[in-house]
């Protein structure tokens, strides 16, 4: 594909996207991120050999949050390998929102996927026992091509205000889906969903799950293979909340969004990155949706494109 | 892909599958099914030019069961277009058995997708009231590249022993979702499910949704490409019931199963179906499953592969 | 106690009410209820020995509705017995709307009390399994001390609108919990539901209940005193939906409600009745409710006054 | 009722009683309930005039557990009145096991009463924040007629086990229908029901809920009587969890059972107190519900009785 191909695209998604953003609104969920400008969008394309193409607000840092749950999938999966992880979590779309309860009560122990929260503690759980902070910080800075760090006020109101994420972490302990140590694998939790990163970073690690792996800008197999056809599958079916379903339907990019404002996708051998932190009611990015559309319709990217 | 080596790959997860057939067993919702032989596995590959490679009862006829909700929902889109249908169904997976009431009772009154139960019964409620079951049969005909009819004793046996669908029915019809005409929609969904057909008329439907509508054998558009876009998206999301999700990760490729025993999938530019009546405790083929992940891995034809 | 007192406590409570009707509105689940004078209020209350003191349109026809299941509870129990019974429905309130299907979805097969349409349903499925109609309308008779009739132009209305009732008969039938006569049930069902009685009727069966299933007015004993005790039990814990906790803290009374604005109780050894089409949002009679919570206190009837 | 006639009934009922213990199981809860001897019962009954009349075990002392329940609403009633109270906690039983989440989720903010854990912990908070630890104490010592104290060993395993009252506690506050102060609330709440009492001090508490608030020992009015009529018929439709509608049948008594063993019950102008740490499925103790049942039958104590 060639580059005038893709910035031309980039940019009129961008425009066409830009047209919708007042249909969202941004988290209230904690001050920081009910603060942010609604009016904010930014997007970035990297392609295989680690060239980026952005647009609008693409430098601009935000928390990661849910993205974050591909991080400790990957970085899970690649440490302690497939068979202790699905031990442990599913890899089912739930139809539900994604901190919701009545699963967990009705339908046996294990978190139906990795990217609802229930299931993304659970993962955070088996990082907690057997990997240390420093060691997945280290492993963010490969998948984001860049140092990235820990927003300490996004963390620590995180912590204050996730008492959902308290109530779901204490029920799945009592039912023993979950460790002992409560606190422990919450406090990393929200430490990592309070990572900050840009447009671009996105874009990177976009670039490395198309790439099979490989960082697009130092050649390095970040992750193998079947831990990104894996992760793929995941996302597509359930990385945009219970708005997977329709996304995979207009969009068919295998993604992941975060109540922050980002969304990380990847296309073809493209990665995608975006910060849009107007959302729907579903949580995910309204700008973001509508670039990543756009975009996919424009590019061909769709796994489901004839 | 050169045909010896789809036929080695064939022959070779045929062979691997076979040897789980005895995890699972037939349905015994209805005394036809009960009686199947379980030991029954039968495959089939079509290739973009009609040619079809196949082993063991691969001409086996059985009932299509729930892949009829993938007839109900491209004629539906071809002839009422997206938005009509859309406004009465969803397109999200919904992690619940293809049969339960409960988000018909707390998450609104659309039905999460057209390949649960009770979308389907929506989906076909509408072609009940828009299409004659003439004009439906002559599109299965088509997608299938030749003649099927109902089993009549599968209908009779499927209205009387259907009372969970009569009860959802009932629902959705005082909830306002659904028509007046209940009876009606009920017999059209039943007579579609007892529609028979044989592996090779799933691989020819499968090579129509590969070739973005056209048939393999005639060349015809039977539905224009967006229909095929639109549904490959939901079956991978939402085809195999609440085993979709595991499916996706171990084949990646948009399919459907039927309780009757029979899958159709498609990957890359091949059509597959399968025939394998021991199903799994979610109601899909065991045979049917490993058949299909094991020549998805030989021949790279998950959409989610690096 | 004095009927000076009595017909004193009628007066002033009935007065107490009739200030609370605007809060309520009549049900428009069928045309007939929807066109009541929503207006109207009648309270009787019969002694032991058959005198009865009434107020307002204690006069009034209107369907039973509800108040049939304690009429199918009461001569279920007659006839078979405490065991067959309650080998179908248990004796526990839910705290759910009385349409719900939630429980019957989650929580086995037996419908958790027979004042729920569910359990109702399987109570009046044995009826129709071991009585005639004819003997059933004889037993009303008994009850209300008088003549009544089924309305055939409510329970035409009723046949039709009850979808959720027939979606709840089919879910319980395909799940064993009810046989496979599904419309002879339901026609019962409608039947007695729509059966006229006036609040003198609801009257004399209170005053039957705290008689101990003695008739006040014939002194024959309709039903055994066990069939009362449990009778009242179920009624103070489900009677009056998933409203019966607040009522049993405002008023203390065994007593049971339906949409057709009727309720019947008991208190002391007095029978109460009223009628009152305006209903709460729980489906309850605004002004009965408020008539039986004053005179209980008015009078100290309440099971658990001090 | 004379003192022998008394006395017979609580030995035969106590000797009818005591044949049943082998249905059930002690609470595996924590360890110092794990390790109770099950063949254990107590039984007593207090008269107005204060004398008691016991039987087997009635000395030994265990913890109240859920009992402490009735003692909170009351002195919540008391100190802060009706509505305050109401204002946070419905009066409707459930129908769903004492910790269930699901209501919490689907069915709005108030927990349905204040007798599961949900509502319990609302009602603790309440004390929590107006009340100190030191008056409810005081308050326990009239109730129970008798000094009793919080075993420490059992509050401190209560707080290590009960992850499940930590992750309702927090879904409540994140909902806004609790308040901030989460580990307040929860210790006290562990802490009661940490209390030690016998089979006579819950006779003597049974003693004052038929006494209209009055001690039987002291005649000390220790809550006014409108307090006493709203427990009782909480303790009626709600007290013994999801078996409440089978007691209210079988018993017909306001009654409040904890998992400890415990039952205290109110029947005519009696006390009744029972010890029996064999449980049935609902956590109920086996033969405090069979000497209840009994003895209410031989005594005429049912409020439903004819």
């Amino acid at each position: 594909m060639q580059a005038a191909v893709i910035i031309k695209a980039v940019e009129s998604s961008w425009h066409y996207a830009k047209g919708f953003l007042d249909i969202g609104r941004v988290s209230d969920y904690i001050p920081i991120l009910a603060a942010t400008d609604a009016t904010q969008l930014g997007c970035a394309v990297m392609t295989p050999d680690g060239s980026c193409h952005k647009f609008g607000n693409a430098d601009a840092l935000f928390s990661m949050q849910s993205i974050s749950k591909v991080i400790s999938l990957m970085y899970a999966l690649k440490i302690l390998g497939r068979e202790k992880v699905f031990a442990k979590v599913g890899a089912e779309p739930t139809g539900d929102p994604y901190n919701c309860l009545i699963k967990l009560e009705t339908a046996g122990e294990k978190p139906f996927n990795p990217f609802i929260n229930a299931g993304a503690i659970t993962v955070t759980s088996l990082l907690a026992e057997n990997a240390q902070l420093a060691d997945i910080m280290q492993f963010c800075h490969k998948v984001f091509g860049g140092e990235v760090a820990v927003d300490e006020d996004v963390y620590a109101q995180e912590k204050r205000a996730g008492k959902r994420n308290w109530s779901m972490a204490y029920l799945m302990s009592s039912k023993g889906a979950l460790g002992e140590d409560v606190e422990d694998y919450l406090n990393l939790y929200f430490r990592l969903c309070a990572v900050n990163v840009n447009a671009v970073n996105l874009a990177h690690m976009g670039a490395m799950l198309a790439g099979g792996g490989k960082s697009p800008t130092t050649g390095e197999e970040i992750v193998p293979p079947w831990v990104i056809t894996t992760t793929k599958a995941i996302m597509l079916t359930c990385g945009m909340y219970d708005g997977s379903g329709d996304f995979a339907v207009s969009a068919g990019l295998p993604a992941k969004s975060g109540i922050g404002g980002g969304i990380v996708a990847t296309g073809g051998t493209l990665g995608l990155g975006t910060f849009g932190p107007a959302l729907d009611s579903k949580g995910n990015s309204v700008g973001g949706i509508k670039f990543m559309s756009k975009i996919s319709e424009q590019l061909g990217l769709s796994v489901f494109s004839c």
